[in-house]
This record gives C-alpha cells, sequence and structure tokens, in this order.
C-alpha cells in the first residue's frame, strides 16, 4: 500500500498498510468476533450468536468513510462500528444481535485494535533492525583494521578503527531493539474492562471471559483493564523514541562521513535514489536524511504522547482521543528510520584510500595528545600542553608533521628521542582498546558482562 | 474526502482533503505551470515550451503511489514529479522539455506547493475560529447577569458571570486567530533558489522571473529563497499551538461544567453525537474531548518542528524531510480543534438554576473573603483571617449560611452589622468590574486601548 | 538546601542539595581521585601521584563560581576543573601534577559525575514511591467495600469501589517504580574513554583501568565507552516521563474528587498547606496540582533530550552540552512529583457519604447499561437502548429512581420483574470483577501472572 | 552572578542574576509596594499604610530558604511573602497590616513578578541579538564577493557567497529579534485580578486600580485579568523557540565550517576558550556548541509550556505551577544562544583560501547542473543529464576539471564551445542573484518590500 504523499518521508509502505482503513477495520473486527467467541465458550452468549456475528462480521459491508465520519461524531470509532455490525448481524438473525459486543465498552475495541496492529508492527521494525545489525557485525569485523580520524566536536582528534564505530552504531541499535521488543511484549495486552473497568454486566466472570479472549486474540491477559493507565503504551512510544534517536545518530555520522570534503563513505548508489535535480553527479545522504528527519519528529511525539498521560477517572476527556494518531505517526516513522539504516547498513561503501589521507592531513597534530603525555612525565603538563599547542601550530602552518617539528625543539630532543616521536606517524599504534571494545560491543546480546556492584576491594 | 480511520479524531474532511494525493500533485503542478509562464514572460524560455508543459501537467497522466514510491527513494517529490512531467512534455513536445522545472531545484517545488496548501487551509481553520467567536459574542451577551461560582483549584470561589468566562473565551481564540492569521500572511512566501538559492542558472534574470512566479501563484516574493531558514514556518506552527491550547482550555472548562456534579452546561445534543455504546442516556464532551486531544497531540508536534530548524547550509539532511507530516498533522489537529469549538460554542446550553444551587451549596464560604476584608479593617487581617476560617469550616459542616454563622459569633457582631452581613448571600453584589472586564474582552480586535508605557506621574 | 525561588514549585530540597555546585564538584573530583587511585594500583601512575592528587582534591580550595564561568569559555566543566585540580596538585607535589586526569577526556569527567549523582537521586525517588506504594496499599485494602462512582469522560458511570481505582494507582506507580529503577540500574555505568573512546593513552591496559575505576566509584563497566551514545541515559529520562506522567493522572484524579461539587475526598490539612490567600477555608490540591505540573513539564524535556541524542562522532557538538540542565530538571521534577504523591496517599480522607450520596444523584442512571443488557436479550438491543434513554431521561428530569419509572413502564414490566428492577437500586451488586482486579493489581511485583503468549486451543 | 554548575552550559550570568532568589522577592516586593500606593492614590487605603508596607517591604527581612520552602507547602510564593510582609508590617504599623496585598491573590503577585523579571531580561537578549546582527552585516557586506562552496545535504554544490549565507544568518537573526521584541511588548502586561478575576474586593474600582498599578510597574493594563488565558506568555516562549532554532542553525553551519577537513571558518581564539583537555592545538567550536544545545534544548520546553495552556476555569490545577521554571529555562537558554552567536559573529575568522581550494576540489562538478542546462537546450534534458552525469564522474575519478573532460566528449565539443566550457571554471561567473539576495537580506527591517498580494496581470 503506498504511503500518502503527505508522509512519503514518514512512513514505510508495509507500516502505511497496516494503519490503513482497511486493516484497523479488520483489527476491531476480530476483537468482536474473538470476544463473541469467548463469550460463547463461557456459556455466556449463545453459541449461535457467536456463529452470527463472525459470519456478519465481513469487511466489506462496511461504508469505511462513513465510519471515520461517525466516529468524530461518536468520539470513538467503537461507537459506529458497533452500530454498524448489530445491523448485520441482526439482518442475519435478530436474536444474536443482543450479544455483539456484549459487556464491552468502545475504548475496549479500540485500544485492543491498536495493540493488535502494534503486535504487527513488531515484526517489520524488528526485522529491519536485525538486518542492520547483521550488515553492522559483518562490516565492524571487515573493518577492525581500518584505521580512521577519531573526530571530536567535529574537529580531528586521535584516530579510531572504523570496526569500532560501526561496533558502537550496531550495539545502540541492539539495545534499542531489545528495549522495543520488550515494550512490545509488555503492551501486548487485551484491553477489555467494560463501561468503568469492572467488567459489570459480566458478573463473576469477567475475569474467566477476559483470560479467554485474551487468548483467542493471542495477547496477554493484564492484572486488570487499564483504560487510563497507559504507561505501557508510553514505553512503547519511548522505546520508539530511543531507537530512532539511535538510528539518527548513525545517519548523522553517515551523512558527515559522506560530505565532500570528508569522502570517506557514501551510501549504496542505485537508479533513482538519492541523485539531485540539478546536479546529476551528486550521491545524497538520502538514507541518512530520512533516518534524521525521523530522530527530529518522534520526540516531540513522545512528548505528545506522554502528556496525554494524565488521564481523568475510568475514561478520559481528550487523553486517549488521539493517541491511535500520535501512536501511528511514531511507529512509521520509526519503522522508516529502522528500514533506512538497514539499507544504509546494507550497502556503505567506504573510501580507507581517504581515511588516510584524512588523517595525514592532520600532520600528525592528533598526536599532540600522545607527545603532551610522553612530554609531560618529563617537562610536567602544562609546559608539555605549552610546547605542544606550539608545534601544533607550527605543523598545520608549514604543512609538515608533528613529529618533525618536534624532533626540531630543543626542548623537546632533550627528553624524547627519535624513536619516540617517530611512534606518533603511526596512527594503528595508537588506538589503545579500540579492538577490545569492538568485540565487547560486537557481543550477541546476553553474553555481555558488566561488572555488576562489585565491593570494592 | 474522509479522514483516515487512523486519524479520525485528529482531523477534518477539509483538511484531509486538502492534504491528499490529488491535491499535492495539483499544487507541485502548479508550481511547475507558473514557474513556466513566469520564464516565458520573461523571455527565459520559449512561451511554446510554457504552453507545452501548462498542457501536459495532467494529474491524470501521474501515478500517484508511484510517485510517493520514488519519492523515498530520491529524498523529495519534486525529482519524480520532475521526472515524470518532464517525460509528458517530451512525448508532445520534445523541444519544451528542457524546460521543465527551469533553473529550479525540487524543494522549491515541495515548499511552495506546501505554502499553496496551508494557504488554502487559512480559511477553513479561519471561518471556525471566527464562527467561534461569533457565537461566542453573543452568548457572552446573553449570560452577562448569569452568575456562576469561579472555581480556582477546582475549588469553589466567588461568583463570576457565565459572560466573563465566555469572554475570556472569546478573546483568547480571538486573539489566537489574528496570530494565526498573521503568521499565514507572513508564510504565504514563494520558495525559488534554485540548487543554491542564488538562482544560478537565470543569471542576473532570477529575482524577476522570482517576482513574476510569485505574482502567477498569488504569494509574496522573499528577500530571497528561505530554504534553510524555517523562521516563518515554524511562526505558523507554533500560533498553531498557541490557538489550541487556548481550544482545549475552552474544552477543558466546558467538560467540567459539563461533569454529572456539576451540570452547569451541556454540550449541544444530535443524533450520533456524543452518546456512549454502554450507557445510552448520557451525553458525553466529546468536542471538548476532541479539542483537548488536539491541545496534548499539538505541542509535541511544534517541538518536533522547532528542533528540525537546525538546517545545515543550503539544504539540510533530515530537517526539511519530515516537514510535510509535521506540518500537515499540525494544521489538521488545530483546524479539527477549531470546528469543534465552533460546534460547542454554537451549541452549548447551560442550566443557570443549576449555577445557582452551586452557589448555593457552599453556604456563603466563597464570600468569605469578602467578609475577611470587611473584619480585616477593624480587627486585623490576621484575626480576621482566624474568624473567618473558623465560621466557614462551621458554616460547611452545619449546612447554614456563612453570614448566618458569622452573624452570631460576638467578636463579628461587635464590628459587622447585619446589613454588611446580609450583603454576603448575594452573589450578584460580589462582581466587581466583571461586566467592565467583559465587555473589554468581547470589543472587536483594534479597539482595544492598553495604556501603553505610561510614564509615572 | 532550599530549593532557589525559581523552581519552588518544581523541586525538592534533597534534590536540590544533589544537583547543587558543591555536590557536583564532589562528584567530579570524586571521579579525579578514583582515576588516580585505579591507575596506581594498575602500576601506571606511581602511588605517590595517586595520594598527591587525592589529598590535593580539597573541594575548598575551589572557587566555583570560578569554575561556572570557565566551563562556558570551555564548553565544558572538566577542562577548568582539571587546570585547577592540577594547579592544587602541582603546590603540593610538582611531579604528580602530570598524573592528574591521566589519559581521561573532560567528559568522562562531567559524564560520570552525572552519573554518581543520578544514582544518588534514585534512592530518594524511590523511597518516595516505594512509600506511595505503601499507603495505597493499604489504603486500598481498607476502602476495598467503598462503593464510588465510575466515571468515564468525567460522566457519571457505573459504580466501582475506591479500593480499585486506589489500586489502579498503586500498580502504575509500582510499574513506574520498577522501570525506573531498571533503568537506574542500566545506566549505572562508568564513562571513562579518553579522548576519542579508545583509551589510547592507556595503551592496552585501558580496559583494565575502566574495571578497576568502576570498581573504585561503585559503578558497572560498561562494553565500551559511551561518549555519543545517550540510550542508556535516554531510557532513564524516559522513564522518568512514564512515572511523572501516572503521577499526574493520581493528582488529576484526586483534584477532580476533591472539587467542591463532588468532595469525596480531599488531601491532608496541615498549616501553611493548600491555603489560600484570599479563601481562608479553602483546602487547595496542592500535591495535586505540583504532581499535575510535573506531568506538564516533564515530557517536554524527555523531549528534549530525545532530540538531542543524534550526538556526532565520538563528541558531539551541542548534543551534550546541555545534557546536564535536562537530566537535572527532569529529575527534580520527578522527584518532586513522587514526593506529592506520596504526601497524597499517606494523607488522603475519604468521605464515604458523600460518594454515596453522588451515586444516589443519579438516580440510578447508571444502571442503565445493566438494565439495557437485561432488556436486550429479550427486545433486541436497539430497542431496549431506546427504552433506556428514554426512561434515563425521565428519571433525571423527575429526579426519581430509574427502576421506579422503568417498573410503570409497560414495554419493561413485561420482561423484567420488580426483582430484577430492584437490583438497578443496589450498586453493590453491579461491581463485577472490581474486587479481583484490586487484589491483582495489589500484588507485590512478581507474583504477577500474566498468560504468556498462550496457544490456541 | 554565577551559573549553577547544574546550567553551566545553559545560562548566562546576566540572566541567572535576574531569576536569582533576590531579584525574585525584590520584583514581588514591588507588586506589592506598587499595589499599596496605586490603592492608596485612588483612596481605597490610607496613604499611611501605603507608606507603611512600602517601608516594611526590606528585601533584607526575609528568610528566602524559608519562603521557598513554604511557597512549596502553600503552591505559590505569594501566599507566603504576604504573610511575612503583613508580620513586618505589623511590627511597624498595626492598623496598616490589613492593606498588604489589598484585594489581589497570590497569582497576581506571581505573574507579575515574573512579568517584570522578563522585561528586565528583555534588554539582555535584544542587545546580543543586535549585536550579532550588527557584526554580521559588516562581516556580509565584507565577504559580498568571498565565493565558497554552497552545499546540499552536505554535498558540494554551486557557490555562493559568503556574504550571502551570512546575510541569511542576519536576516534569520533580524525576524527572530523583531518577533521577540513583539511578543516581550506583548506580554508586558499587569496580572491583577483577585481571587476569580473580578477584582470583587474593590467594588467598581477596580480597572482604575489597575490602571494606576500597571502605571506604578510600567507595565501595561490588559482588558481583563489572564490567569488562566496564558497565549501571551506561550507566544513569548514559542518566540524564544525560533530565534533560538535560527541560532542553531546558524552554530550548526559555522561548527561544519570549522571541521578540519573544510577548514573555512573558526570562531575567535582566546584563552580558556574552546580548547580541548587532551588536544592542546584544537580550537573547538565552543561557542556552536551551546547556541546548538539551546536548539536541542528549548522546543521541548516550549512544548511543556504550550501543553500546560489546558488551564482550569479562574486557576488552575497544575498548568500554573511549573511556569516559572519552564519560562526561566527558556530564557536562559536562549539568552545564552544569543550571547553565543553574538560572539561568534564578532570574531569568525575565515580563510578564503581554503574556500577556493575546496570549490577547487570538486574539479568542476559543481557545473554540471550549468553546463547540462546548456546542453539541454541542444540534446534534451535527458541526453544532457546522462553526459554530464557521465562527465562528472570522470572528472572526479581522473581529478581533472570537468570543462576539460567535456572538451574531449564528442557530443558535448558538437553543441558547446570552449569559450562556453571555459566559463564552467569560473565560479564567480555563476552566483546568479546572490548579490542582489544579499542586499535585500540585509536590509534594516522595514525598508524590506514585499510584493504583496498581487494581481495577476
Amino acid at each position: 500500500m503506498p504511503v500518502p504523499l503527505i508522509d512519503c518521508l514518514a512512513g514505510t509502505e508495509a507500516l502505511s498498510e497496516l494503519f490503513s482503513d482497511p486493516s484497523i477495520l479488520r483489527a476491531m473486527l476480530d476483537f468482536e468476533i474473538a470476544l463473541a467467541r469467548a463469550e460463547a465458550r463461557a456459556g455466556i452468549i449463545p453459541q449461535a450468536a457467536a456463529d452470527g456475528i463472525a459470519a456478519a462480521a465481513d469487511p466489506a459491508a462496511f461504508d469505511l468513510p462513513a465510519l471515520s465520519h461517525d466516529a468524530l461524531r461518536a468520539g470513538t470509532p467503537g461507537i459506529p462500528l458497533v452500530k454498524r455490525l448489530t445491523e448485520l448481524v441482526r439482518a442475519r438473525d435478530a436474536a444474536a444481535a443482543a450479544f455483539v459486543h456484549f459487556g464491552a465498552t468502545s475504548q475496549d475495541i479500540s485500544d485492543t485494535a491498536l495493540i493488535l496492529l502494534l503486535t504487527r508492527a513488531e515484526a517489520f521494525i524488528e526485522a529491519d533492525l536485525k538486518s542492520a545489525e547483521q550488515s553492522l557485525r559483518a562490516f565492524s569485523e571487515q573493518h577492525k583494521n581500518t584505521v580512521m580520524l577519531g573526530r571530536t566536536l567535529l574537529q580531528a582528534a586521535p584516530p579510531i578503527t572504523l570496526g569500532l564505530k560501526a561496533a558502537g552504531w550496531l550495539a545502540a541499535i541492539r539495545r534499542g531493539r531489545e528495549r522495543l521488543s520488550a515494550e512490545f511484549q509488555n503492551a501486548k495486552l487485551l484491553q477489555f474492562g467494560g463501561a468503568v473497568g469492572t467488567l459489570s454486566v459480566l458478573g463473576n466472570r469477567g475475569l474467566e471471559v477476559a483470560e479467554q479472549l485474551a487468548r483467542e486474540l493471542k495477547l496477554n491477559c493484564p492484572d486488570a483493564p487499564w483504560h487510563t493507565h497507559r504507561d505501557r503504551l508510553a514505553a512503547f512510544a519511548c522505546a520508539c523514541g530511543m531507537v530512532t534517536g539511535s538510528l539518527g545518530k548513525i545517519g548523522r555520522d553517515v551523512s558527515l562521513l559522506m560530505q565532500s570534503e570528508v569522502a570517506e563513505a557514501a551510501e549504496h548508489d542505485s537508479p533513482g535514489r538519492g541523485g539531485s535535480s540539478t546536479m546529476p553527479h551528486k550521491r545524497n545522504p538520502i538514507g541518512c536524511a530520512v533516518a534524521i528527519a525521523a530522530s527530529y519528529r518522534v520526540p516531540g511525539l513522545v512528548a505528545s504522547y506522554l502528556s496525554s498521560m494524565v488521564q481523568e477517572h475510568q475514561r478520559s476527556v481528550g487523553g486517549i482521543q488521539a493517541e491511535w494518531s500520535t501512536l501511528a505517526d511514531i511507529v512509521q516513522s520509526t519503522g522508516l528510520a529502522a528500514a533506512s539504516v538497514a539499507e544504509i547498513a546494507a550497502g556503505l561503501s567506504i573510501d580507507s584510500g581517504r581515511m588516510a589521507q584524512n588523517i595525514a592531513a592532520t600532520h600528525g597534530t592528533i598526536f599532540a595528545e600522545k607527545a603532551a603525555m610522553l612530554l609531560s612525565a618529563k617537562v610536567g603538563r602544562d609546559a608539555a600542553h605549552k610546547v605542544l599547542d606550539q608545534a601544533s601550530r607550527q605543523a598545520i602552518q608549514q604543512k609538515r608533521p608533528l613529529a618533525e617539528v618536534l624532533a626540531e625543539m630543543p626542548d623537546v630532543a632533550k627528553h624524547l628521542d627519535r624513536t619516540a616521536l617517530e611512534q606518533l606517524n603511526h596512527p594503528e599504534s595508537y588506538l589503545g582498546s579500540a579492538e577490545i571494545f569492538r568485540q565487547r560491543l560486537s557481543q550477541p546480546s546476553g553474553s555481555q558482562t558488566h561488572s555488576k556492584h562489585p565491593e570494592k576491594d
């Protein structure tokens, strides 16, 4: 199903399909059918009624625009849906009509339908996140010895490996996916409480029916209905916000590496992708742009959701009404960000030669820290910093390696010999724990060993 | 055009139509046609090419789902639109094809199309806001002597008039509408800058073409292209946020007045509106709920927009890409809130008898402030407060009028005679400047006289 | 430590103390001392240097205003702190000065200091949340048979028990506390990466020192430094947002119950609390107000945090710089909301007589659902609803019990006898699963049994 | 006054002073003194009482920590302030004590005090914004012929002038300042309404006193009290959000230009500024970082404010209570962003040689658009794009100028002679309307001529 043009950079086709009118209608009807079945099984309504309801619940018999129109008048899609379903059931079996939606309230339908849709959304997003992880795991391994500039505050800094950088991305996605998956799981709850969350119409059979209904819908049965306690959906929305933030960070990093002046990486090139209407040769960071866009968009939507948690008593005035829109927006943006980063990760091309050139272009000044450390031990920290400051500026001005400049400074030569200084020309000798950190970040979840709360020895 | 179900409580049909695929396509083609015309008029492209482009720009020849699909690959809807339009033009007139989109960049299309749509959105929202104001102006006048409880922190407080309360709503809507209208006006700007905002392809004719193009589209011509300077759209988004906040406040107030225990007001009753699937007699504050929902939803969307203002250089990576979605969401929620409050204002029914009962039920304790003031002058502020505190508690416990209780307290009787105390039973004598404030708030915009920056005398 | 006046309704004294200048300085110095110790233990720096650093790191020797001033110039508090500490160390032991902050970067200090403060914040917030839970657990048990109106969209609805309502609050706080506690735990991580997250200065000893340092500070050692991967702090911020939303909902509910016209509950009354400057007898819902205020404030702050997650490369330009402010604001508002709800929960007084009156005032119309259900089985759903709609309106107009009105309607009398109708006057017989839901919600965490992913039978 | 360490990168010293305890106390006392004076002038309270109040209102007599502590108990700082002031007045003149705060409510104090502080904040922010504009105006003029790469999606694009870029920044700041100034002006309103906004205690003299009081405080007198209508403060908060977005964009742009690999610009270098604890030679974009940080932080705070606009009836539960914190945070972050950009603008150093090199490094591919346009007219758009795509890739691979590559392509040589192709080596000949746009953007406000709503000719 196509994404509406207005959202063409804010959703995927699969998720657009998921939140389409037919899909929502289907989910709401699934609730009504399952409810009737559960109640029939419990002997609360006749089996014939349940059969009649299931038979009548034909999506084709619903006028979707009218449903949307009436939903606004009623303040919920549940009321017009039940009204129409009741008509359809009555047309088949007048007696069964009294058992449509028996004991339920309109928010039971809308919330459970939402949960059913989110449950299906999980698969799409998770697949993309896992794909991104898989690509990045291989990529990180492949580039474990590819040395590149570290960059802090967008300034050249001591070297890192591309493998480490990619492993950082990977681990962030993994954590984000695990959080999201946990929250999908936590939110996979039936909503079924009747008017005020007591299932009063069902007498003392409420919980029994609820459990049966949850089973029908393959959802978990909560401790109690949660009409105005939205924290589990909030947790889900937040998990989307967090993973989108991490995806946006990857998009930002890659787009910065793709800059013409940096030119160390490029998104996969394919027809129709990332071109420019005015500059035919350009390869724009489109996947990055879309991921970053989501990271701008989702935080505000999360705030909208969180602020609407203050829901009155048993059913709220205003808190609940815009939730469908907000959650669907969040899921769609998150899903697109995940898909974009999966695509970036699968096709990222690297120019390691350029990485080396960019290191060389710093004239060794990125090793000033190392030189300062070596020198500090001899002349003191401040003196060392002063020397390095001067030497670094000179190296840049004269476009000569820092090691050379330092070698000519008598104050330095006294303390550091050529061999020590020579090291400053080898970025690969200045990677510290990059590889061990890379390996730890690349571990699949679970093997990770935190040293939890150790006692002081 | 129906609102998609997922947004059934977050948009109006008119605005859904406005942001529909055909409407967006139309706006983008309008840009291309107008551009060609403006360039032909300036002698930059042949008139025949402009005619060919106008003739070829037939919405029916576009595959909207494909456009949306390709937009995501390209990172903008502009590129696939121009590609398809060029094909269509070439099919008619090969020579004209070179002049499609001449000198423009894809963001010129998408931004200008967005502006054209916003320009049309204004009329819908403004009409609803004006309707709400008109209803509330008459309502305020009608209820200028209807006395009701003031309420602070949801506690009974000294009386006000319903007229004053409504005038407060009215004035807030008026200010919101004026702000929104001003920001619509400020944002009604052509976007036309070419690749980097210099209109380089047009040599020194850029501004001339831009002015002509603005004229064609009935937009203002900005000082310069504004691809990465989004403050005017941000101002528009914020104006939506502000008016939605004011509309939400009205929804909150009315829904509180509609509480079963308060029962002073009710939204208009009509079939299918505000009913309950479980309690047939209920009249739910649906209009209020929808307006409040918007006031939860829009602030986060405004934050999304504001945070995306940090757009890089001449065209951004990520800042721009989700703007269509976010702005359309803002406009639709704002429009629905405006429509809902217009409907509430037009049909609000009032139970002034209940208002009087609710005042009476306070046993005069809401006049404690007045009594305290009268007494303070005699016995000092703290003593007076102590007396009133005691008397108020007694009045509530004994369910007797405060004036009676006070009359029996020797410390009071000494200082205040029956006549003074009698006043405490007449809410209409304790309205202070309610009416003059009501009149000032009800003035149409402009007649309002602030005493600006007066010098100290 | 007093809360600054500007934040007097947005923080607690304990948290204000926690984020005060001396407390932050202490945390930063703790990092430096622990770092030196860890490095001495690893033989990387002389033990004497570590001792010298520990001895010199005297908070009293720091000029806090100057530190703040210089932090802005440097873009981080770490740089001026290290500079001053180095001076202090040098004054004692020139040789040791070269080993101050050895191998670390300024963000290592500021992040770890932040984590140390958050770790201490946990205790305060957790204590208040647990206190609220404990109070509410007893309160819920005590009121398991206290019947009150359910309320949906602020309209009277079928009855619930106060015990169920309170159990819903309790469970939401418990879930919120568990989430917060888990995220505190996840975020309790050392930050130690040196310039670019490789600990390059430490050669191949980086991880070893990091683990030692984590042990010194009683923090967990992460897989790798996380300078620009902020998801764990984001998760913590979000957890604050969620619990604040739940606390705000409780504040909203209680404040609605405290309305003069509802009068079913009141916050604890104590001198100086909740009074009014103009109405001495009033008892304002101050605890509620403060909790609700937090629920307005925190979501936006969460959005600020989430949007700043897009941090460039190894250290960001802008993403990191405002984090201290934003996280401290979030923690303080959350802490105050928790403290306020703890206080509300501990002192909530209930007027169960008024609850009964408010039920009675509905004239039985809240049982229309039940009557409709009974009748539906006989005359069909729509006919039943029509009858009940009419009867409910009549009951309200005539201020007579619904059961009476129904009994007089021939269409009803035919189908429902007096006994059936009589039930409609007994709210306690219409509570459905309220008590079983209450019990399930009141369970301490862990005993809760979800029926996870059951197979369809 | 120093900025607290926790906010060291989120506020300026001047604004920290402004929102300090003594400053807030002063503003609240100013309200009380002015109120007494206004009421004495109107003959409502004795002049002696007014004098006594003025004399007693000595800040030194207030215990600020106690005030903050009690404010939380009372839910407002107004109540404990009035209580203490009354004690002080009574100690001097028992009779006067009854006239303290006469007719006012606690929110009248807190709101008016807030407004008085905001009024003083304006000067600081405006001065910095004007300074930035002044610097940028001169800078833009100075660099009107400095040619640099345009950059779209962070990719090299056709050239612009640095003058144009700076003029875009300038105009955005100017628009932001004008908006902010207008909203400061609109918000400069007295709050004075008494308990419920009717000034009931003052009988029919309320407006008269209000006008007098506004005059005393040099504020405007609104149509009516606005306790729960916060749109004018929201507009002010939004204006801060907008200008912060524009300042963040400048910070982003400059920080990108400062990248080691781009190296076209640098923030002013001064001791203690922008250094690195690990890389002594680095010049970090600290001013940029701080401005960008504000642009992450403020949008969420704006959302917090907007969402709290839904304030109940005459005084809200929760909406108002966190406003001081939120607005002060907004103002401080905005003020710091303004100060930072002012400093950047005053000291920005430019390397125009590097700008030329960065253009050269594109091998002329940024003129592909131009070449494509020239060629399109001869061979059609698609063929031209195909040729240029090929030629651009070749130019990049072979590191030769595009013009040279094109000259060797027979399909091109047929249509474009050497002279035409030669142009492609001169960026200054491809600047389109850059200079006229620059001039228009640089105009001081007001001279700007929009072609408003022109009729179609």
